[in-house]
């Protein structure tokens, strides 16, 4: 991790720290859990575009423990879909949900996402989260595009992975991993109906802004 | 300068580079003459807000050479009225206009922004883009607020500065102007009626969402 010097990526999470002791919760059980929840910075970003977007549905790739989830509910007047595999991490991000009131706001899906996007091909979305299996961004792409209203925004996570996209020495088993994802990052910059942006928030945040064509 | 590592952020202007050969004569004009402009990645991410917000009506305090103004016109179908103080920048920018054949979308104003913000308090603006005397940032924004729609977004540029901000080694007579840029942080990140959002983009942006109170 860390293509941003430490300090200042202190700085800005120290800065951007929220002080909601409902969702700082599940932040504490991510942590003492070894779970990974978005950073400070990252979240506090997310709050300006929910802010701009005013989504009425959110989608969701990866619910983990439900603190992105709870985060963009408590930011939002939207209703999440959230989609997650690890029976573990669903089962805590229900509880979570439950202790926050937010059940009714919620509709999780248990299973794989490349499945589970396919059942909701009549829904449309104004705002797509991606936070998973980084092996697969390019195929959750190609099938939420399907589901983004114009206007609509996706953000993913997680996409610059430690920096190895960018030339970070990396451990052979990721090859694969960093391959996709750049095959991801050059596909969604290319496409002609989206404005895209790459930022070295977090672990790697990629934007991208479904337009008029 | 430089608070994210080298690879990574050229990995990311690579992948931002913009094609548009009008822009990017500009964009040589201020590398040639040592003219500070925004890097790829706070462009593309510019364009990302401004196909979100979808403004009517731009302000910009620092126009500078008009690289981040034409930008803002390319990407939009907004008016723009932007500030700048330095003669020569002035001149520079009004060609840089007319090259583009942008300026019956512009309003340029000339002259120290914390006066001409005054003349503008009748006006009314969906996008506000700050990026001129680093120790006035804080005047700048509360006479902007003035002039924000709500659901408006102020885009500051350089906040940062260098890191500095952070605890980068500084020089000496840096530190009045680290500490009111410090000063117009902790003011806007303690704004209820704003979503505030700091970034290491660039030299560091703070982008501010107005919300309904």
């Amino acid at each position: 991790m860390g293509f941003v010097k430490r300090n200042v990526v202190a700085y800005i999470d120290k800065k951007m720290q929220t002080n909601d002791v409902a969702i700082g919760a599940i932040r504490a059980t991510g942590i003492a859990h070894n779970i990974p929840i978005i950073s400070d910075e990252v979240a506090a970003f997310m709050c300006t575009q929910l802010a701009l977007v005013k989504p009425r549905q959110i989608l969701e790739i990866g619910t983990a423990i439900g603190y992105s989830g709870a985060l963009m509910l408590m930011h939002s007047e939207a209703h999440l879909t959230t989609i997650e595999l690890n029976p573990t991490n669903y089962e805590m991000a229900r509880q979570h949900f439950a202790d926050l009131r937010l059940s009714s706001r919620v509709t999780m899906l248990f299973g794989d996402a490349a499945e589970r996007l396919g059942d909701l091909s009549h829904n449309r979305y104004q705002l797509i989260f991606i936070d998973a299996a980084k092996g697969h961004y390019l195929n959750y792409f190609k099938k939420c595009d399907k589901l983004l209203d114009v206007g609509g925004l996706i953000i993913a996570d997680n996409v610059l992975h430690k920096g190895y996209l960018a030339g970070e020495p990396h451990p052979r088993r990721q090859r694969t991993i960093i391959q996709r994802m750049n095959q991801f990052i050059n596909y969604v910059c290319k496409q002609p109906d989206y404005t895209s942006s790459l930022l070295a928030l977090g672990d790697g945040v990629l934007l991208a802004v479904k337009r008029k064509v």
